[in-house]
C-alpha cells in the first residue's frame, strides 16, 4: 500500500494556488443553494378563508424541501472535509471543484420537480420525479470520485496531516453514491416511487454519517476489491 | 454550581475543526435570507395611472417584510455572539448549526404567508398566518437550546473567555422563545391575530436586546428552577 | 476643534467585537442585492418571431437596472470606506449597520417599480415611481448620518489612522443625500419626473466620487454651520 | 521592453486599500450568479401524467443553462487569476472591477433569452438570442482590457511575483474576446444561429484554457503588432 508520490506534482508546488478563494466561492454557492430552496415554498393561490386548506394541500412539497435542505447540508459537510484534505489548488482541481458545485447547484430543480409531482402529479409523474432526483444524485457523485482519484495521484496537493490510505479510502463514498442512488432510481422506476424516495433518504443519511471520511480499515473490502 | 468538565471532550481537541468556514457559510445564509425577503416585494399589477393606489393597497405586506428583516438581523446578532462562545466545531455541533440555519432559511415563507394574509385574506386567514409565523419562531428556538446544552456538556469546545455559568444562563433565552412565541401563537389563535402579531414583535425585540447574552445573575430564577 | 474623546467608550475596549464577520455579512448582502437586480430582467412574453421587438420594448427598464447597479456599487464603495474607519463594533454599531443594510436591501423594489413605470406606466405612474425612488434614497441616508455621529461620539471605536475631523467631515455626505435626494423627489413630483430621475443620477455620481471620504477643509462651511 | 514604472503610482502606496473585501465581494457575486442560473430551470406546466414529456420539451434550455454555468466558472477562474496579479486596490481599480462584475451579473438574462428562444422561438428569435448573447460576451471583455491596461500603467499595484511583460501579454485575451465573440455574433446573424452558438462555446473553452494567463512568448505576434 504505497503512500509515496506516484507521479510528479503538477507543475511543482510553486504553481499551487491558495485554497482560500476557492473555499469562499464554494461556501457562497452552498449558502445560496440551501437558501434558494425556500423560493420553491410559495404562498399558494387561495380563496379568502381557505389559506389553511391551501397550505395543507401543499404539505408533501415541504417534505421535498426538507429532504433537499438536509442533503445540501450533508454535501456542505462533505465538501468542508474535502477541502481540509488539500493544501492548495491547481487549475485542474479548481475545475473538478466547479463540477462538484454544478451538482450542488442543480439540486433545487429536481427538488421542485419532486415537490410538484408530490402535490399535483399522478403516480407516473412521481415515478419520473423520483428517478430524476436519483439520477441527479448519482451523477453528482462522479466529480467527487474524480477529486479523490486526482488527489491520490498528486500527493503533493495533500494537506500534511492526510495520508495516502485515507484519500484512497474516501473513493468508496462516491462509488457507493453512484451505485446506490442509481439503484434507488431503479427501484423507484420498477417497484414503487416512494420506495425509491426512501432509498434516496437512506443514502443522504449515509453520506451525512460518513461526511468526515471513512477510516481505511473500515472499508478494506472495497479497496481489496479495487486493487486485487 | 460546577463549572468543570462534566464529561470527556468528544474525540479530544485534535478533532476540533476550525470555526472559520462554518461562520462564513452561516454568514452567507443570513445575508441571503435577509436579502431574499425583498423578492416578496413585487410590483403589483396595476392599470395605467393607478400605480400609487396599487402600492398603497400592498402597504400591510411591507410591515411583514420589515418585521422579518429585523427578526433576521436579531438572529444574526445572536448567532454572531453564539459562535464567539466556541473555539472549534465538531460534526455534532455543525449539525446543530445546520438545524439553526434551517430555522433561519424558512422565515421568508411564513413572512410571505403573513404578507399575503394581511393584504388579501380575511380574519381566518390572518389567524392561520400569525399562528404559522409564531409556531415557526417557537420551533426555531429548539436547536439554539440544543446548542447551549451541547456546549455546556462539552466544556472543551468553549472559547477561553467564556465560563460555564455564562453558557448555562443562555439556555434561558431559547426556552423563553419556545414558551412565549408559542403563547403568542395561542393568543393569535384564540383572542386576536393582531395581538399574536404584537406578541411576536415584542419577542423579537427581547431577543434583540439580549443578543449579546444574559448575565448569569440576571436569570437566577431560571437556573434555580431548572437545577433545584 | 477638539479631537479628543467626548465621552467614555461604550463598555471599554474589551467589549469591542471583531469587525470581520460584520464586514463579511455586509459584503454578502451587497453582493446579493447587486445580483438580484438581474432577476427583474425577465424574458418578455412574445409571439414567435417577435422576440426582438419585445426586448426593445423593455428597453427603458434596462436603464433602471443599470442606474441601480451603479448605485449599489457606489454604496458598496462607501461602505467599504466606512468600515475602514472603525476598529471594532459594538451592539449599537451593529444595529446601525443593519439599518444601513436595510436601505441597501430595498433598492431592487423601487428599481422594479421604476422599470415597470418606464415601460407600462403613464406620466402619473412615472411620477410616483421617481418620487418613491428618491424618497427611498433620501431615507437611506439617515443611518449613515447616525453612523458618523455615533463614531464621532465614541472615539475609541475609530481606527488608528482616522482622526476626529475626518469623521466629522463625513457627516456632510449623508446630510447632502437627505436634502438633495429629497429635492430630486420634489422636482420629480412638481416639475417633471425625468428631471427628478436626472437629479437622482447626479446624486449617485456625487456619492461615487466622494466614496473615499471628504477632506475636512473641503467642507468647512458645513461644519461651521453645524458647530457655530 | 520596459518593465519599470511608466508613471507615478496613484497617490502613493499608502493609498492602496486591501484587496480582501474586494475579493470577498467579487466571490459573492460570482457564487450568486452561478447559482441564480438554476432559477431559470422551472418546473414546466404539465397535465397529470405528462411530466416527462414536458421536461423533455424543455431539454434545449438545459443546454443554455450548462453553457452559462461553465462560462461563469471560466470567468471566476480568470478573475481569481486577475486578483492574484495585484497587491492592493485604488478607487479606479475598484470601479473597473465593478464594471467587470456588471458583465458577469447580466449573464443570466441573455441565458434566459437564449433558453426561451431554443424552446419557444422560431429561427428569427434564435438569431436574436444568439446575437444578444455574443454581444453581451464581447462587451463584457472591455473592462478586462481596461483592467490590464490600468495595471500596466500603474506598476506599483502589481503583486511582487508578476512582471510587466506578463501583464502586457494578458491584454491579448480580452482583445481576442472582443473580436471573436463579435465575430460569433456576426456568424450567428448572417450565416446560422447555431454556428454562432458554436463559436461562443469555442470562445468559452479558449478563455477556460487560458484562465491562468498567457505566457509572453506565446503571443509575441499580438504584442509586436500592438507595439511595432
Amino acid at each position: 500500500m504505497a503512500a509515496g508520490p506516484e507521479e510528479a506534482p503538477p507543475g511543482g508546488s510553486a504553481r499551487l494556488a491558495d485554497i482560500g478563494r476557492l473555499a469562499a466561492f464554494s461556501d457562497g454557492v452552498f449558502a445560496i443553494v440551501i437558501t434558494l430552496l425556500v423560493l420553491d415554498l410559495r404562498v399558494p393561490e387561495y380563496h379568502q378563508g381557505e389559506l389553511l386548506a391551501s397550505l395543507l394541500r401543499e404539505g408533501p412539497s415541504y417534505l421535498a424541501f426538507t429532504v433537499s435542505f438536509i442533503y445540501i447540508g450533508v454535501l456542505w459537510l462533505n465538501h468542508h472535509a474535502l477541502l481540509r484534505m488539500v493544501r492548495g489548488t491547481t487549475l485542474a482541481l479548481s475545475w473538478i471543484n466547479i463540477a462538484i458545485l454544478f451538482g450542488v447547484v442543480i439540486i433545487p430543480f429536481p427538488t421542485a420537480v419532486l415537490a410538484s409531482a408530490l402535490v399535483d402529479g399522478d403516480s407516473d409523474d412521481l415515478r419520473v420525479a423520483v428517478v430524476m432526483y436519483a439520477l441527479a444524485a448519482a451523477l453528482m457523485s462522479a466529480p467527487w470520485l474524480v477529486f479523490f482519484a486526482y488527489l491520490r495521484r498528486h500527493p503533493t496537493l495533500r494537506a500534511r496531516h492526510i495520508d495516502q490510505d485515507h484519500v484512497h479510502a474516501q473513493e468508496a463514498r462516491p462509488i457507493t453514491g453512484l451505485l446506490l442512488y442509481g439503484l434507488a432510481g431503479l427501484l423507484g422506476w420498477i417497484v414503487n416511487p416512494l420506495l425509491g424516495l426512501l432509498g434516496i433518504i437512506v443514502m443522504i443519511i449515509y453520506h451525512g454519517v460518513t461526511s468526515e471520511g471513512l477510516r481505511p480499515g473500515a472499508l478494506r473490502w472495497v479497496r481489496t476489491g479495487r486493487r486485487g
